[in-house]
């Protein structure tokens, strides 16, 4: 096991099976000559595979958007490992794109996405601190409560 | 003519006239240290030039959807065109950020992104086939359907 | 001082404050590999650092709108130069991401956009001339304007 799956257990995650995209798109495509990952826009998933839905301002609280955006951090890690074999290549997330489902009243994108934030932070160390937007948007698929897309730097 | 051009026009399809942004922002740029090109924005045009506007859950059906998202890809095969010089030179369709002019209620975002992402595949076979977000916004310049940024990986 | 700086000054703009996020994350992110820089969502703040606030269609004017984009870019700046050392390694500004805090009906995001656009030209010249998109969105944080992400070529 690489070393950082290996922090990922110690710190009591555990990755879900990789999104299986039901159309022509993949969850993640590296680019060799930049050194990059984009990743597909990923949702949170409880453990047994269901959305985690809901809007900011109405029927989610900050504290449930906070644990759905951590849900979508494993996610993300799930298709890194998917698409570079060994999550010990990433070198640096490098940006991080986070969709909160949001009535116009809600403001606090933020702290929905240190949900993200903290879970890149606790295992991958500096090297998870990225560069970050935040927005509400009216509306995501199936009623998630987030959407996020990253950009990671790889080792070759 | 290039290979993927004749594909093109193979398959029915017709390039639009580059776009001509009005602004101090151009169609696409190319980052040859990254070999990636990332486009603007673009928004679906009909064969005569005129936006394809309305909302989805409001005044656009999801099938409206789908056929403006392909003609917006066939506006951005249009400016990777001006761009490159020759469509030949895409080697990897990298990522697509598709944003849905949507009603809060409207939760079918992917469906309508389908249409640029089932073109892509259609014209550039396994190289088409990208990472993706599709995200629901309140508002889109000229009440437009779609808008789609790309990012491109391209040889030397 | 760097020419580019000396331009800002002699254009009469003074760099805010480096950002200092208070999370998990970072103005700014350089990956060498890319020769490209990823900054985080920035958002307008006057000169004694308070928010512009307001939601295009509602309680803010285009104008104000198109200055708050403009304050955004001085952000932007400011970030790149702390990431950067000096701003004369900016070799392009290659993309531009432009949320504007938009009501439903609001449908001029590209006009509230320029104010970023305008000044990243008058900075840089040609080289300041991007890829862009503007989408409307539901909410941002703290209600400001706008909140605007950049990607950008840099020299080694």
């Amino acid at each position: 096991m690489s070393a950082i799956e290996d922090r990922i257990e110690s710190l009591g995650y555990t990755l879900p099976e990789g999104a299986t995209p039901l159309a022509n798109y993949v969850p993640a495509v590296y680019v060799e000559s930049a050194g990059l990952v984009f990743t597909s826009g990923h949702v949170p998933r409880n453990p047994d595979g269901s959305f985690v839905t809901g809007r900011l301002g109405a029927d989610a609280t900050i504290e449930e958007g906070y644990r759905a955006a951590g849900l979508t951090a494993l996610g993300i890690l799930a298709s890194l490992k998917a698409t570079l074999g060994d999550l010990d290549r990433v070198k640096r997330i490098a940006k991080v794109l986070c969709f909160v489902n949001s009535t116009p009243e809600f403001t606090d994108q933020p702290s929905v996405a240190n949900g993200l934030s903290d879970l890149l932070v606790e295992v991958f160390g500096d090297a998870g601190r990225h560069a970050r937007s935040a927005v509400g948007v009216a509306a995501l698929p199936a009623n998630v409560c987030v959407e996020v897309e990253v950009v990671v730097e790889v080792s070759p």
